[in-house]
């Protein structure tokens, strides 16, 4: 395949060449020569940059091409001319064509990557950037916010390019539309290849966003055809649409965490678009509706089982007369032809209506207004194990007009539209993840407007004589595939980077452990030989690294005596700690991250670890992000602090990990918290972190806890507490649940050590 | 004239006669065979309704046409078929005409006289409604909302129609977007001519709403042009755009007490229009802008001379993150060649800013966001008498750009950008009121987009080679004019009534005087012969009628003797007296109007009349309004209360006079308030009513007063009072001034009656 792609990209550079030999072709090599030709090209001119890298390099690219005869900017060998180093670029002009340039190994000094102007006075029109990569050209600090890909001006094009790794704030991709000289912009973003995304930790994540709530009233008419969004993580938004007259088709968004959400704006239309997700997951999401006049048609939704915001189609309630940046009521929406296939209860209504929090907000962010003239038509849910409630309502469904949709098992929701009709359907495997009924259902309702939906989600027609509920018209071609991967992305890059097999490196001395973590490979196991390392120096963790006791029963201690951190973690440090003691002499912190630049999240593994006598157990920066933090099975006492994920507090929403889990794990004797894990601000949209606390136990701790509160959860939106015993300790609150958020106490031992206390509404700052 | 009309519809009858003989006609003389009628039709049927009165008819129009073969409602002869009574009209269905009908002498049943939908499942397309007339059709009550024409559907036209007369609650066309069915509409209402609308006190008196606050981010594309406004002056705003691209193009604003209004909604098109105001009146207003995206060119000003948010260009100050109901910020407008010829302060910036009353209203209430992104380039002021301010600005004007505009004097406002030129400009009268500059100004600004502008006002050409600033380019074709009336209203109603002549009627008892004013026309004068009249009931003004003393200097005495009011004043009634006395025996009033039923406004012209020995002076019912009260150089005394203008208390911004005038006129030992004149609720934008007192002397009055003030005037925006003399009343106050609103004591002389108060921020009920 490899082999394959090169022998193609050579192909393409081997008749580019004889096209540029055809116009000007104006062969550069340096920062001076580059900007001589940008400065003096025509139409037609081909500007070849030169293979190799090209580093801390800002490129004004401007200049007037034509229709028939662009500027390009090409690299001389497809995929060997990357921008390293603190790069960007900007397009000024109009018919300009950037080809094959390879962002990696830095960032933008600016606020983007690629910006499709280069002043107010200097912007782009009818410009392309294709064949192009931005990978993990990332800011090294997660709360400086840029966008990879700008937009201004008018007819714009993104295509087959490959965007991934961006873990800092700011959509990867923003369209701009301040001023009349970027609205109407028609804009195509189309082909592309948005390859995974990580998690966050908080707002700000998106892969998409298309204007902002300053411009919802705007018409926009960008064109998102034909994408793939791979895992998308960033945020709960995998595009949030803010400007009116958008259109979304045939994009497959595949186990991203995250919808595609019709945030600000109107009258979108989102077509034949595919979405992915998988058993095991709750966050990924379909499409979320806000504001008026949407059309949702020919959809196909697969294994989509999220909740709420994160529903297969989650229609939700506005804000009577709202403000400009809050929510509209949904009015006006055409939701017809989509196939639901083992989706989870895919419709949910009047998601997040919060009329019950009346008490701790203002009237500005109580969403009571349920969604009002909605048509759901011609849809089909089709399970392969019983979905009893196919609906769920956040309450009255008395707007929306159901008509002619199809369920194959009876809908026990609390709300049964005649117009959802339970029917025995029999069901074709067409593809990988693709089902379609084996007959048309010809029994199709014909409302207002529908006469327009001319065609299903392979393009075939629907018509009078020949249609079907849900997305697919039989007969279906052969071979029909959902996902074609032909058709997003660049065409040489190779994005799913082989697997390094991990090996092992047996260890027996302090020495040798602190070589073997340097010359470690990703994945690789130090085997530590039994016995007692003295270290006076922190473990830099910088990569996936397992480090373990070749004996499980009989632990390896590793003894620190410097002031420093035991273990100090850097972006994209993995660290498997197995069957080890750690012991300090209580000056140090287990852990760290970096005190800045934490650009990339870290993770933390613990099993069978016994941790003691350290100051905390971990202490992060502000701008570190752990995705996940799992102890298991494991002994910490004797420490001041246990886990300190509390940091960031800028009360935006932001959070320091996604998911803390500790289980069957034992605190004795830690004096102040044993875990504080915090995130503040009022914002429905920012759906984490998840804390797991199960089947601990956790005695003679919190006595010098300032606010006498053992566990501290402040604005974690997902917390289980349950099955842990807590005896002796010498606080008021064992912790403090969120009740509107569906937190409980699980059965929990406690024994003189204060109560659980749960907080049906909290009182959180105002984001907005 | 009048013959020509006629002529002229006869001619139009007979040759639609020519063509109903070709298609199928349909003769209809009553209900059941026009509903009969209505039944069967089909494609290219002609249903003719006899002449005559068609009294309390509800008509529902409909069928399928087709663009070639219309079914068509039509008079028999034009003018001659009237709808009377409780009488409506809906249509539902598509291709249908209604041709000729007049409505007069009654109201609408329901909330519209003709609704373009029976129902929700029968809605008017391509439909038209032509040659029709709705004249007074007006409900009894103020209070009582109803709407004359409801668009509804799509694709609807309203042409060459003429309606006057409104004066309850609710725009007189409205256009309803609620529903996709209902938008991208792409309506015609076009060469109409909307006539005089009278004053109707408070808000909800526009000539055309298209769509609500609900509905301002829908796309609605009515087209709104060549329409003859005329003295339409139901509230502040004729028009109330509240929906995205609509277009108002070629229409005459004339002497209307109002502004061409972008409430809500964006991109309007303002195009060609014309303004003219006159010397007197700062009533009458241009175009207020709020929103974003609009293009406002080839606009023709002349003697607009209001203020504020009645300047001839009005950009407001927008309220930040702006509830759906409010004010959005103004970005991204465009200003280009329009002429401002002879008005006062045409251009005001950041109307509406409120800052300053942050301690009053909410946040959500203050309106500092100013504008962003404006472009004023290619506009010709010109004044006759120099105008120093041509710009007024509420706030800072950092967001407007000024390009290659023109003034012919020097312009001293604060603001004074290099985009507005000082320039000697020779300039010539093409016709009525239409100035030009004698020779094209070339240095034209070339802006974004600006190319798009390629007519001028009368649509000729503006090229690089010839064009010219302001909305008129040279050469101006012969005998241009600005209004040409044929092209407005329909072809046979004659709206200018002839006025009669008065006649004097002289009268010398009491008989004779309750005779002649049952027999009077509209306008005569009823002399009283000088001696005493004995009155038992009371006198009944339900028309314009004067009654005098024939001797300036013996003033002629009515004495009333009834319980009853001295003067009942009817919807329509406008008495002007002069020269006389009237003595009550406190039991009555002078003046009351009926309890209920007030459908139309009243006046009250007092000169030279001593009044003593009533009640109050005038009592009025909630729905009632007094367009006018003046009162001058008169005695009122030995009363229990003065004018009593305070029953419209629904705190909606209504009110029940809209101006009061009270000057030299003498008031002693009134008991309680000498006037209570009250307007309530916080709203911007209903700027009434209007109270001057001046030169009163006001005695010995306010003793039983509960409030111990002897004015009142609550909520009354424009207020003054000067130059009176207060002596021995015993109040606290004479008044409480409204700061904000400029109210500040003239020069009154005060002896031993409280005191004057003036209040910043009035605390008022929020409207919205």
């Amino acid at each position: 395949m490899k082999r394959f792609f090169y022998t193609y990209s050579m192909l393409i550079f081997l008749v580019s060449c004889q096209l540029v030999a055809q116009t000007n072709s104006i062969k550069v090599t340096n920062t001076i020569e580059l900007n001589r030709a940008i400065k003096n090209s025509k139409a037609g001119d081909h500007i070849v940059m030169a293979n190799g890298i090209w580093k801390d390099i800002e490129i004004k690219f401007y200049g007037n091409g034509t229709k028939e005869n662009p500027i390009t900017l090409t690299a001389e060998e497809i995929g060997k001319v990357t921008m390293e180093g603190i790069s960007n670029l900007k397009l000024g002009g109009s018919y300009l064509i950037v080809n094959g340039l390879y962002f990696k190994n830095g960032y933008t000094p600016s606020k983007n990557v690629i910006q499709f102007k280069i002043d107010n006075d200097l912007i782009a029109n009818n410009c392309k950037v294709t064949q192009c990569v931005i990978e993990e050209f990332t800011q090294l600090d997660r709360d400086i916010s840029d966008h990879w890909v700008e937009f201004w001006g008018r007819h714009n094009e993104l295509s087959h390019c490959y965007l991934t790794g961006k873990s800092n704030f700011g959509p990867t991709l923003m369209v701009q539309l301040k001023g009349n000289e970027h609205v109407k912009n028609y804009h195509q973003i189309i082909n592309n290849h948005f390859g995974p995304r990580p998690r966050k930790g908080g707002p700000h994540g998106e892969t998409i966003q298309i204007g902002d709530s300053g411009t919802s009233m705007t018409p926009s008419h960008t064109f998102v055809a034909n994408n793939l969004f791979e895992r998308c993580n960033g945020e709960i938004e995998i595009i949030s649409s803010k400007s009116n007259f958008n259109e979304f088709r045939n994009n497959v968004f595949f186990e991203s965490e995250g919808s595609l959400v019709l945030r600000h704006g109107n009258y979108a239309t989102i077509d034949g678009n595919i979405f992915i997700g998988n058993d095991n997951s709750d966050n990924i999401g379909g499409i979320r509706v806000i504001n008026t006049g949407h059309w949702i048609t020919n959809n196909y939704f697969y294994k989509i089982k999220g909740n709420e915001f994160r529903s297969a189609l989650a229609v939700m309630n506005g804000i009577p007369k709202s403000p400009l940046n809050r929510y509209n009521q949904v009015t006006d929406v055409v939701v017809a032809y989509n196939s639901f296939i083992d989706c989870k209860s895919p419709w949910q209504f009047s998601v997040g209506s919060n009329v019950s929090q009346s008490d701790v907000l203002p009237a500005t962010e109580i969403r009571s207004a349920r969604p009002e003239r909605v048509v759901i038509a011609n849809n089909f849910i089709y399970n392969q194990i019983v979905d009893e409630n196919p609906i769920v309502n956040y309450d009255k469904v008395d707007g929306v007009t159901f008509k002619n949709n199809i369920i194959n098992n009876e809908n026990k929701s609390e709300v049964k539209p005649e117009g959802l009709e339970n029917k025995t359907v029999s069901i074709a495997k067409k593809g990988s993840n693709l089902f379609v009924s084996n007959e048309n259902i010809h029994d199709i309702y014909a409302g207002f407007d529908f006469e327009t939906v001319t065609k299903d989600l392979f393009g075939n027609s629907r018509t009078s004589k020949n249609n079907n509920i849900g997305a697919i018209v039989n007969p279906v071609k052969e071979n029909a595939v959902l996902i074609d991967k032909t058709k997003y992305g660049t065409n040489w890059f190779l994005s799913n980077h082989v697997k390094t097999k991990s090996k092992t490196i047996n260890v027996s001395t302090s020495e040798e452990l602190i070589s073997a973590l340097e010359k470690a490979n990703k994945n690789d196991v130090i085997a530590l030989k039994n016995g007692v390392y003295q270290l006076k120096s922190s473990l830099v963790i910088k990569k996936q690294v397992s480090i373990i006791s070749t004996k499980k029963n009989k632990k390896t201690e590793l003894i620190f005596s410097s002031d420093n951190t035991a273990f100090e973690m850097l972006p994209k440090g993995n660290l498997i700690l197995e069957n080890v003691i750690l012991t300090g002499n209580k000056t140090q912190n287990t852990f760290n991250t970096l005190d800045k630049n934490m650009s990339k999240a870290y993770n933390l593994f613990l099993d069978n670890v016994e941790i003691k006598n350290f100051k905390s157990v971990l202490e992060v920066s502000k701008g570190s992000f752990a995705d996940t933090i799992l102890v298991a099975n494991s002994t910490i006492k004797n420490c001041e602090r246990g886990f300190m994920l509390n940091k960031e507090t800028n009360d935006g929403g932001d959070y320091n990990a996604e998911f803390v889990t500790i289980t069957n794990t034992t605190f004795d004797n830690i004096q102040e918290t044993v875990l504080d894990y915090y995130r503040g601000g009022y914002d429905e949209s920012t759906i984490g972190g998840n804390l797991t606390l199960t089947n601990n136990t956790i005695t003679n701790s919190g006595k010098a806890e300032k606010d006498s509160i053992l566990i501290k959860n402040r604005g974690i939106v997902n917390v289980e507490l349950s099955k842990n015993t807590f005896k002796n300790n010498s606080v008021k609150l064992i912790a403090i649940l969120w009740g509107e958020k569906g937190q409980e106490p699980g059965e929990n031992t406690i024994l003189n050590s204060g109560k659980i206390e749960v907080v049906q509404n909290l009182e959180l700052k105002l984001m907005y």
